[in-house]
């Protein structure tokens, strides 16, 4: 595909870029439509995503700091020549994003399809992995998340209502597009998700500072389903009481790992056990 | 001891509380004098660290919004009676600090000790475990990897003068207070101080996605040296050549897992086989 026209915006008014306008103020409420990937890497993972069949996710528009569009033309050929390119003075498009926006590199994208948690349960074959988060509600741990995700083959992440979006701006950006590449269905409560791929056979555990078992010791074979909490308090007593729960050897007296960190040192080790790196 | 009794501020210009005056502005400028700890975590640990005999770091003062002070008491009381604590309300401590302060709780922090990378080096014994840091500017990733440095043991860390510094308020809360309880030394190139870490006798594993060795076969036994570079670029190739490497198996075609998850996954496998954990 060839490099399309880029059209140059003079006016932070101008509707064609309305969806980029105070993008701090929109991360904070939400956005009806649309996500904003940020940044070189989570733009070429965009055009990655739109390019696939049946893609999960497209972009609609990208905008531009103008002296970052040669840097950027690589990428930009990967789009459709449908997607608008625009591009603005660095004083116009921080007027735009309502701060300065260093990277210049923006793009407007839309989820396609949503699937189910079900649906993403019934796609994963045995020896498998997927991350379940319940309560994760800071974006960082949400990105690293997914990030160690997609670096140990998980084959999808599940995430109950109580996290933060995963499409968010920061998240996206932290997860390195990580987002866009690993399926993820999110809603519902962490005891009807945790019902729901319990009903599909899934292996269920628990991370948990007080868990039982090692996390080495997570028996391989079949679809293992990792359950993390929130960080502080961590899962509710119901859930480490009704499934197997885990925890990764470490100095006592401390407090616990990150949520992501922990994380991902557990789908590492279960990853290795099942196969997958 | 018992809790002394706080002084009220009341006049964001008042000298006593000087220190505490646009924090963020002197966040990006560096300070001459102390560190903020800030939040109830980072605060516990400044009252243990205070309480060492020889201690490395020791408080100033605290400045709390009014209405944390009972929160807090349990942890005041752990602090030597001559440190003040001043209190003051919502208005005039964000009208000291320069922006909204949700937590409420800062002090002033000093490090009294300034020990050489090879003090510490002479302090650990066999089997054991550092971490040491090139070119790491992320506060982020500093405090992760001092939390991590913590839950698995690692006797010290060192930083090139390349890393930022892990007692940087954000670096600090990151790393839940780990700064103020792992022992540290920074500055020096990154081949200055590989050289004194040779020259101690340590065993010297550079980690990198290149890395040859699996990190889980790096042989259990004696003094460990992990090494971590950039996010992105990761360590400069002439120190990749000169030490052994190792890597963690990851999915083929992503970006690198974050530095301090890394380095969190590469401690984890290296304190189990030494028995650290």
């Amino acid at each position: 595909m060839s490099l399309p026209q880029p059209i140059l915006i003079t006016d932070a008014d101008d509707p064609r870029i309305a969806e980029f306008r105070n993008i701090r103020e929109r991360d904070l409420v939400g956005r009806q439509a649309g996500f904003i990937a940020e940044g070189t890497v989570v733009l070429r993972l965009l055009a990655a995503a739109h390019n696939r069949l049946n893609p999960s996710f497209v972009a609609e528009k990208i905008l531009l700091l103008e002296n970052r569009v040669d840097g950027v033309s690589d990428i930009l050929k990967l789009f459709p020549e449908d997607v608008p390119v625009y591009v603005a003075s660095a004083a116009v498009l921080d007027a735009i994003a309502g701060f300065h926006l260093h990277r210049g590199v923006l793009a407007l994208g839309r989820r396609v399809t949503m699937p189910t948690a079900q649906d993403l349960l019934r796609n994963v074959s045995a020896p498998g992995l997927i991350a379940i988060a319940c309560g994760i509600s800071n974006h960082d741990n949400i990105g690293s998340m997914f990030r160690n995700a997609a670096a140990f083959g998980a084959a999808a992440v599940l995430l109950d209502e109580t996290c933060c979006d995963p499409l968010y701006r920061k998240a996206l950006r932290v997860s390195v597009g990580s987002v866009l590449t690993v399926p993820f269905a999110r809603g519902g409560t962490a005891d009807d998700l945790l019902r729901t791929v319990a009903g599909e056979g899934f292996d269920i555990w628990a991370l948990s500072p007080r868990g039982t078992a090692d996390v080495r010791d997570i028996p391989a074979g079949g679809r293992i389903a990792l359950v993390t909490g929130t960080e502080g308090t961590g899962l509710p007593q119901d859930i480490l009481s009704r499934f197997r729960t885990a925890s990764i050897p470490q100095r006592p007296g401390l407090d616990s790992l990150n949520a992501a960190t922990a994380t991902g040192i557990a789908l590492y080790e279960i990853a290795r056990r099942q196969g997958l790196v």
